[in-house]
């Protein structure tokens, strides 16, 4: 029979082993009975366009059977915006996905390392540097991530690695796999 | 007949005027012939919890007819998470999308605001301080912000806003509204 894919969406593209991450996380894939979809491998140009990536990582999200998504803050105290965008694709078309963070931290304590937090007693909320309310459910992101996930019975994995495999440590990743065994069963 | 009804994603709901801003969209949407949804709208407990919220707004997003997205950078260079989540959901459930942000800069100068940005000649990318790639397509976001809404024929607007009216300013929005107008017809 046909092994189930799973659409591997995360800032991994980005670093400066991109590839080898991807071909460990395609191994642990295998390990569990699923085919790992690597945005990277769909690209056949040397030089891709923004348009032609956009387009090839669209056609592999809807080819998946599922996702598991990485949700390590990327560049501030969010995840990655394009893996937020997918996360909010594969949803959508109703398949099941699952994510997990490097960073255990809850939202309120990450926006507190890029500034000032204090709390406004009237409106009881917590603002920001910019007077902007900061989310205060205990979440690790934004309520649209975690509750999205939730809301489909399997919540965000948050993982306390350390800095320096802040985006390699795949512990998180591995859990999203066995629960995905978990939801589809053995077969 | 009944108006189109158009969902208003954006981090204004964390502004200290959330409710007065909407308004203001909602005021301009009608001008344009447009019913316009506000998240804040939906929610009817005093003190919702997270997927109460979530809910709220994915039942907003399903009977919306279209969306305009606010992505001004939100806590670093990107877009607010919240808000790419829900563009998401729009496209993939094939509605039309409108989006502006308030800074006009391109994703690299963003990055190299908050932090060292340096090239790397032999893999020909840009690198962030922590050696990730930074993309360099002249786009305001990651590129599936960008392509995603370009694909549609819907271009992000990007607008040169004062910093002081960097989440207020709406003629992006209203550029938008127009947008709409040309893209549903006169109807």
């Amino acid at each position: 029979m046909t092994m189930r894919t799973v659409y591997l969406a995360g800032p991994d593209v980005f670093l400066p082993d991109a590839h080898a991450l991807g071909a460990r996380k395609k191994a642990l894939c295998a390990q569990y009975g699923f085919e790992g979809l690597y945005p990277l491998d769909a690209l056949t140009a040397e030089k891709p366009t923004d348009v032609e990536i956009y387009r090839s990582c669209v056609a592999m999200l809807r080819r998946a059977d599922f996702g598991i998504v990485h949700l390590t803050p990327f560049r501030g105290p969010s995840a990655d915006v394009g893996t937020v965008y997918e996360l909010g694709v594969l949803i959508a078309l109703g398949k099941a996905v699952f994510g997990y963070t490097n960073d255990a931290a809850d939202l309120l304590t990450r926006v507190g390392r890029i500034g000032r937090v204090a709390r406004d007693e009237a409106a009881g909320e917590w603002r920001d540097a910019d007077g902007l309310t900061i989310e205060d459910f205990g979440n690790a992101d934004n309520l649209m991530i975690d509750a999205g996930l939730a809301a489909q019975g399997h919540p965000i994995i948050r993982i306390d690695a350390p800095p320096d495999a802040r985006f390699h440590d795949l512990r998180g990743f591995e859990a999203c796999l066995e629960r995905a065994v978990a939801h589809f069963g053995k077969g």
